[in-house]
């Protein structure tokens, strides 16, 4: 999906970085790439080299009402001039019941965007929806960005453009089309205040990614997913959702609150974003899986 | 998860088989197997040797409030004693939008088991609830029996034992821990009425498992998950649910209304079924993926 404004956004990103001098049929294949992340040489065909695997580990949280998420259920929340209630975290409503007629079926709802879950581009943009993501874009090189130690001492800490150049000096570059995720820690925190670490305002504070790192893995690195282990890409030195509104409206996507990040390599496995195929979705409850 | 419920159902149906002439050594380990499906040499360890791909595959429909369902929206359904009255295929309520405040956010809610889902075996037992399937068991090597020329002739079409001893005399074995998936060709009728093809009483008819099929994939094959392109594992054959009650009552689950079989090898692939982990949860929506 190629709107006028993703266009428009594209062509903004090249002519601030003077790309187009780099002349006409060069600018509009970038604008192209902009509206199609990943060049491919034919359909459903993900990498001419082989993948391989002989084990699975599971990057998901169970989700449950007493899970932590951004907001708080019968809590309101105020977005510009719009006041919102949110609902519990999941409501999972038993209809029918194997005890009285040997069959169980629940009545499930949830605001989008808890548990471990993806952010589609439509979260914070005009883009894509979940159900548009094509499968072969949720099958991903996985590279892991730890900053558990400084995460440890400052629950405001970020994945700074200075992180990811020292992870390429040890790990080489980071994978094309990769998902890049952060590991701060916080998945080991989902059952405690920690989690949300509320400052002396009571605002949540946690690990997140720089502004400054997301332009570089999104312009030098194609960069297709980006995962944290908290609940926002952007923490309190963005309240502009500047991460979000960066890496979304360009037609990207991410996971948060991924699990078990100390379960897999720093770089060399492979992600599976088990993403339901919801009409409109704007993201929401996934099974993420790793391959090893 | 092993309760006793499930223990017993094992212990009838070793008793069946006699097999405990065997001896107590082995009928134990056959009890142990039937309350843990996939015999493992270490945790997450799919499989000793690797698995490789360069192709992947959405075997996924997308879920939108038309898609066709077991019940219809609006009108009653009898259970025993109990009548239910199902709520839309999935409602997709935009709370926060856009066009208003530069971010979307949807209340997603529904019935388990529409669109394409998995049947936990909670569904139909006390057994294991989708939170409780382990990753390692969602990614199983995928064997499609096509069926496709007899339920073009006959919606109440089943796959019987005889069609699988004719893919197996044609194919080999069924993988061990496989997931053996029905192609009848349904997943080409979503749009139309011929997927749920009312006969004159107004009931569904659709292809399904014979449920000798099922007890030989079960028994001999160690099947750990199967697949049909329909709404249901059983169909006006098996009344009574046969197909449901063995296979989920045994700790064993599937995925119903799988999309894009004919894309896929007949054996070779790997599925990777992207179950959202909801605790309690007796099935619902997910993302399937196959590895080629």
């Amino acid at each position: 999906m190629c709107n006028p404004s993703i266009i428009e956004k594209v062509r903004k990103r090249i002519s601030r970085r003077n790309l187009l001098k780099v002349g006409a049929t060069s600018a509009a294949g970038i604008l192209a790439s902009g509206c199609k992340s990943i060049p491919k040489s034919k359909p459903n065909e993900i990498t001419p080299e082989s993948i391989s695997f002989n084990q699975v580990v599971d990057l998901t949280h169970t989700l449950h009402p007493e899970f932590p998420a951004w907001f708080t259920p019968g809590v309101e929340r105020k977005f510009g001039t719009k006041t919102f209630l949110p609902p519990a975290i999941v409501e999972v409503e038993r209809v029918m019941k194997f005890e009285e007629i040997k069959i169980n079926l629940n009545k499930i709802s949830y605001w989008e965007h808890v548990g471990t879950h993806m952010d589609a581009p439509s979260h914070f943009s005009e883009g894509s929806t979940v159900d548009k993501i094509r499968a072969e874009d949720l099958v991903l090189p996985l590279a892991v960005i730890d900053i558990k130690a400084k995460a440890e001492r400052d629950p405001l800490a970020l994945v700074t453009l200075e992180d990811i150049k020292n992870w390429e000096a040890k790990n080489g570059p980071i994978p094309q089309r990769a998902c890049l995720a952060m590991n701060s820690g916080w998945a080991n925190h989902v059952k405690t205040p920690k989690f949300k670490s509320l400052n002396s305002e009571g605002k949540h504070q946690q690990p997140a990614f720089h502004i400054d790192a997301i332009e570089f893995i999104k312009e030098e690195r194609n960069v297709v997913s980006i995962a944290v282990d908290t609940f926002s890409f952007d923490n309190l030195h963005s309240p502009e959702n500047d991460v979000h509104y960066s890496w979304l409206g360009d037609e990207r996507w991410g996971i948060e609150i991924i699990n078990n990040l100390d379960e897999v390599p720093v770089v060399g496995a492979t992600i599976v974003v088990g993403q339901p195929k919801i009409q409109g979705g704007s993201g929401g409850p996934n099974r993420v899986i790793a391959l090893i």
